[in-house]
């Protein structure tokens, strides 16, 4: 049987006014039709429905997660204690899923990206699903095709076409690190490389094993508090043994070590939203190239981001580049290139103690 | 005996969106003191009481004109029906002053500007007051010295030295528009200009003589409505002759056109704050060059005027030479040098329905 699991621990400052330590991104609204948590649960809504959904994520967005998708049962919704990246948070998810199923799949999915096609999206999974049932049991990824010189995101290169099936897959080659412009380039114009975009359907078990071979530690802590799945005792077994896990990703414990880790090619548009900057990919800019969310009144202004509410009036007079957004207790105005000095700033709002408006 | 008159009746939209229709420049405050209507108010505080002054303002603004100057009495609060400029607006407080005591002298000043020494005005409107006193009956004028080659300002040539007095007086020999930068630079190094401030000392009738001479029409309807001073009638008499009078300012009505017009050498610093690019006049900038009000945290930030309150936190990253005024309903993001274009964007605002904003 195939679960979702969505992992929703993000915690980032790169939307900063707009995310807030209590709101990060995942729950935020870019595209003006839901939040992308809620984008996120909707988009396998006919396949997986959301009683085969789990939702990972930090114990103070627990509420907020139940307030925007209360759809998914609370019991699915497993709290990280700590913070310690996405191995450790599939692992909790699979030892679940093994106890309800031993042979029990599950799509493991960030909770923060945008995809554009949802029929699209599932038409991949359930391709990808296909080849975790054959032997040899496989990981699956997805491999969005380049549609620019990404200098953000990771990329892996195709390797053997694998057999069968309608949605072409591929063994990994290789994985490779985000690349310099000119690199970046070299992958787009040669066909053999995709984006990786975090997306994996593999079987509960087959992580598990791989977790056993490349990470022993933390699947040994996975076991002891596999005993618990199910249980009373698993919140206190979860705040004991979880935060002992290695913060490491499953791309470097297990994908970038482990044969038959193969990828589907993805026919959907996807972007991980990782910031800003991301906004002119989501939404149609407008005569001026300027991006804009709420009320915005502009004087030669040209090639701005520009975010507000329908009610606070934004007015811009002879800028250009700009990243401009208001929320109703902070506002940033940025140069759209300088944008990375926005952990600058977080650090300074920190030592000023005004962690209040972070 | 001596009045004071403080025009009040500004609405411009240069300070948008701190500045609103209901709320002009007068009404705000912009050095932490106090509004520049309570410092016009206290400037003369020890010397002409609230008793003897008095207030030419719009309908709009009467209340918040009562809010803020609660000492000066009601009935010396004089609303004009229609916007017409400055010569109207001292004709009836000329009338009300004539009916009052027919030697009334009145220092009439401009509501919104700023003057940092009250002492030394004092000073130099004691002294210009004596001047009035004397024969030929003068119309005194304050003449700061230029510090500065403004191109936002007027500025008059002084003629021959007045004999007497503590306070340098001069005749104008005559009036300059505001010059280009070149020309403002040979008036700067001249040493034979000043600014004209739009302060004046005169006595009630002198200048009422002087409306009748160059401005016989607006005179004779003055001498309309000053039946009416003092009587139940004045109201209805005002609204139907006040919008008859030609809307232009005492300068162009009769300074420019009068003999015996006189200057003494203003000892204080002043400014009319005319727009955001005065707030480096008025306020130190920072070891950046910011000069800011209100909570501010700027990474890569200079040469910025920014203003928001001290709850609404307004950041930046990688600017320049930016205006930022962020107030509860309203943003402003505007480049320094591109401010004129404000009244493009008010415009723009109108032309689109958001009067509400204005």
């Amino acid at each position: 049987m195939l679960h979702s699991v969505i992992m929703a621990g993000g915690s980032g400052t790169r939307f900063w006014p707009q995310s807030r330590k209590n709101l990060p991104k995942q729950f935020l609204n870019f595209t003006g039709e839901a939040t992308l948590i809620q984008q996120t649960v909707a988009r396998c809504g006919d396949w997986i429905s959301p009683a085969r959904t789990w939702i990972v994520t930090g114990a103070s967005h627990v509420s907020e997660t139940q307030r925007q998708v209360p759809a998914v049962p609370i019991a699915q919704v497993l709290v990280e204690p700590a913070a310690r990246n996405t191995a450790p948070c599939v692992g909790i998810a699979a030892i679940q899923l093994a106890a309800i199923d031993p042979s029990a799949c599950m799509l493991v999915m960030p909770a923060d990206h945008v995809i554009k096609s949802s029929s699209e999206f599932v038409r991949a999974a359930q391709a990808a699903a296909e080849f975790v049932d054959q032997k040899p049991a496989r990981l699956m990824l997805f491999g969005v095709k380049p549609t620019f010189p990404s200098t953000g995101f990771g990329y892996m290169q195709r390797g053997a076409q694998l057999p069968g099936n309608t949605v072409p897959a591929y063994d990994v080659a290789a994985f490779k690190e985000k690349p310099d412009l000119a690199t970046a380039q070299t992958y787009l114009s040669s066909g053999q490389y995709y984006w990786n975009c975090g997306i994996f359907v593999w079987r509960a078990a087959t992580i598990l094993d791989a977790l056993a071979t490349f990470e022993p530690e933390m699947y040994r802590l996975l076991m002891e508090l596999a005993k618990h799945v199910g249980r009373s005792t698993w919140t206190t077994a979860l705040a004991e043994l979880f935060p002992q896990m290695p913060s490491i990703s499953i791309d470097y414990a297990v994908l970038e070590r482990a044969d038959d880790v193969c990828a589907v090619e993805a026919p959907f548009d996807w972007d991980d939203v990782g910031s800003w900057q991301a906004m002119p990919r989501l939404k149609q800019a407008d005569s001026h190239d300027n991006v804009v969310d709420g009320l915005h009144v502009g004087v030669e202004t040209t090639s701005c981001i520009i975010r507000t509410s329908s009610e606070h009036l934004v007015t811009t007079i002879g800028v250009k580049d700009l990243i401009v957004v208001h929320t109703p207790t902070a506002t940033l105005v940025a140069d759209k290139h300088d944008e990375s000095s926005i952990r600058i700033l977080i650090q300074k709002l920190k030592d000023m103690g005004l962690e209040g408006y972070l």
